[in-house]
């Protein structure tokens, strides 16, 4: 009954708490599914422009290529740029979420206008991509340029900034487009403080892993 | 905990045991979801055209409505042509999930080359729309022009080839794009005898709706 899921961290960090962040968000809620988290090696500040994610990619696919021989039943890339997404899904046999797809998948389930806010001065391609012409808005956050400033409590304020902002482009949904923005727990926060929904990419995550590794005992075999 | 969903099947029907398919394969893995589903009036061959898809919009347009009224939380659209779902999503404020984007949600998560089986001559514009570049192949099922014919022997078969044609098209999951096929029971089947991995809309629905009435609760307020 419980699955096994692997989840690969981009930032290296020796702070359990937020190592731990993303696999205690997903238990608080699928209490079924076993957590087992890594971080990639020597990338202290985490993926937050296009060298830091190149130089990642290799590490990513090697971790996941380890998880699956450990046993995993699906694995959580907890980023989202989906670095390496699909050359990992080309390389395993097990399915494998990124934290990015899996928002732009559930923003699309909620509104047809959808605003980003991310740490990029341009959005995400993968998002972009994602969303299509759901994508009404991005905002690269204020004075935050990497996962980790997000931890300072001016970075609450920033996001909260970025989705006002985004709500006067027209947005419906805010999708949180950086996982660090879930370690801080503020998509509720925004919620009700804003009056939106807010799509939190590692409860995204966490629901669509919980999916795809299940699916099979769930569908009914008449 | 328990979250009231509504479903709206698009088959009028006094058959119970097809009146009640979808709930019951829903129950069967989420059992914190209380269902109650309801037919639309006089549409006893289902949609399985644009003219009775037009017709049956305001049908499906007024139940929502009764039913967002009646205390639901939530609300599934169980056809995968998703007729009125951009409509019922304006007029409630719950969330809606239509059986046909479920599908393409999920099976964006598992792969970039998705085979679609249904009972149109052409593939459903919003299937096409919502896969995108992701859509490989599509196939009429054979045989079968509305969703009561998929009950008979011969349906389960015809479905199986269409599988069969999808693969050999280049399709590395299968999308099953009418929940009539969820009723029948045959996603785990293919995906077995095939070895593919299969899309159930009503699986993929019922794991949608879940996440957006619960997301609230699962978001970590810090």
């Amino acid at each position: 009954m419980y699955s096994q899921i692997g989840i690969i961290r981009v930032v290296t960090t020796s702070d359990d708490h937020v190592l731990y962040a993303h696999e205690k968000i997903i238990k608080s809620f699928l209490p079924s599914l076993n957590m087992v988290t890594q971080s990639i090696p020597d990338q202290l500040h985490g993926i937050y422009d296009s060298a830091s994610e190149e130089v990642a990619i290799p590490k990513i696919i090697k971790l996941a290529l380890e998880m699956e021989l450990a046993g995993m039943d699906g694995i959580i890339i907890s980023c989202c740029t989906d670095p390496a997404l699909d050359l990992v899904r080309e390389k395993v046999k097990i399915p494998v979420v990124g934290a990015g797809q899996a928002a732009c998948l559930m923003a699309k389930a909620i509104s047809t206008k959808v605003g980003v806010t991310s740490l990029t001065d341009q959005i995400p391609e993968n998002l972009k991509n994602q969303l299509g012409n759901c994508l009404v808005a991005y905002q690269k956050v204020q004075g935050i340029s990497n996962t980790l400033d997000l931890l300072n409590k001016s970075g609450k304020e920033s996001v909260i900034q970025s989705a006002n902002f985004l709500i006067s482009q027209g947005a419906q949904c805010i999708l949180l487009g950086c996982t660090g923005m879930a370690t801080i727990g503020i998509a509720n926060f925004i919620e009700q403080d804003l009056n939106i929904p807010v799509v939190d990419p590692i409860v995204a995550s966490g629901s669509l892993i919980n999916y795809l590794v299940n699916r099979n005992k769930w569908q009914v075999r008449a």
